[in-house]
């Protein structure tokens, strides 16, 4: 296994950082390679936003859920799906896009754009010894967060990524089996897929019981159940048109 | 810079491959390494669809548009936004979770999941010496798409990525200046943009003048606004909603 994918296969979301902040220079290389990541049509609709700022950081731990790691890490980036840029270039040209941003393919495009981008850099983190973690808890106050950040219509700040240097060690977390994952030439069926998840929350319930000393019992499918009895950020759709996009 | 930082810098889309296919082991090494990214709440909303058979990937290059590296690659890649998987543990566990997957924020979760994961099986590919090319002209004729593949509901397919031996080289395309893309604290004003994107637009025209021998005269902000005059894929709200997702 070469080195690259040896850092692939020992990814693990690290929550715990030492106060070490990122250089500048580190900080410049994860946005350099988040930037060398394939983009649609060469659109480039994304932005990073970078938080150093720690008050700024209190106030996104907070929106996010209180997680103490968006306060405490190395470095905090928000990922953002951004058309405004074109706007701006449209501008320029005098060429009017608004009829082609609204739209949710162009949504699609740039959530996409922004998701390859963000890998980039994880793994860019990664290659040099630091951890990272997604937070999704920034939709939980969207709005708040976008204010935050002054963030212009045609932009969504999708996730932040909290980067350090590690305080600890994590067990990398079994995966789905390969073939609930990955069909050839058209997809699978429901019965085999009972089979394969049920072999699969075996596999799920050891690897709790064995980082909890027992104590914790719990499977995938009651775990994913659990989670998705109850909708979350039901303020999404709204959001996202309300920023002008997503609308056809 | 370490290997792996190298591999992230050095991509271009790779459009023109040999006819040697993947090996079984080069197909899974992708896959395994595609698993082992982050993923929301451990959801694993995705699925990849790997095809083989001939008559399937011509038909998905005339889908995408009569692109010759969709049939002539060493495998093709589909990946899915999915959540169909859910419904089955749903079944396994008896809860109802129909008012979340058809949610646009978990449609956001499951783009980003498979995104995150797609990027990374485009490192892995490259650190094998492999070449990418991601294929979003699938979405022109996404309900065709989904019925070759047979996709069930809540199951989107994002786009395509033909993987395989390079055939010639191709040039590295200049991103757009660090600062354009990277801001820190707030979101930076337009009128800095402007002569960014004025600079931008002098890099990219003497690229494209360079490849061409002079005969391609382009800048980055007229490509963009060429592309965004004209609306397209307007089918993707109704074909997504009609999977069941991004309805609320």
């Amino acid at each position: 296994m070469n080195e690259t994918l040896s850092i692939l296969r020992n990814h693990r979301s690290v929550r715990q950082f030492t106060d070490t902040p990122l250089t500048e220079e580190e900080i410049l290389t994860l946005v350099e390679a988040a930037q060398s990541a394939s983009t649609s049509s060469f659109i480039q609709a994304y932005s990073i936003i970078g938080v150093k700022n720690r008050d700024t950081k209190k106030e996104l731990a907070r929106l996010a859920g209180g997680q103490d790691y968006v306060l405490e890490n190395g470095h905090f980036f928000i990922f953002c799906a951004d058309l405004h840029r074109h706007t701006v270039a449209a501008e320029m040209e005098d060429v009017s896009i608004s009829d082609t941003i609204s739209t949710t393919e162009k949504f699609i495009v740039a959530t996409v754009d922004a998701s390859l981008a963000a890998q980039n850099a994880s793994i860019a983190a990664e290659s040099l010894g630091l951890g990272i973690c997604y937070i999704g808890g920034l939709r939980n106050n969207i709005e708040a967060v976008s204010e935050l950040l002054q963030l212009p219509d045609h932009v969504i700040p999708l996730y932040g990524l909290a980067v350090g240097h590690p305080a600890g060690e994590t067990a990398i977390k079994p995966r789905l089996p390969v073939p609930a994952v990955y069909m050839e030439e058209t997809y699978a069926n429901d019965k085999d897929a009972k089979v394969r998840l049920t072999a699969y929350n075996e596999t799920i319930s050891d690897y709790y019981k064995e980082r909890t000393g027992g104590k914790r019992n719990d499977s995938w499918t009651s775990q994913m159940t659990n989670m998705l009895a109850t909708p979350s950020r039901l303020h999404m759709k709204e959001f996202v048109q309300g920023k002008g996009m997503m609308k056809s």
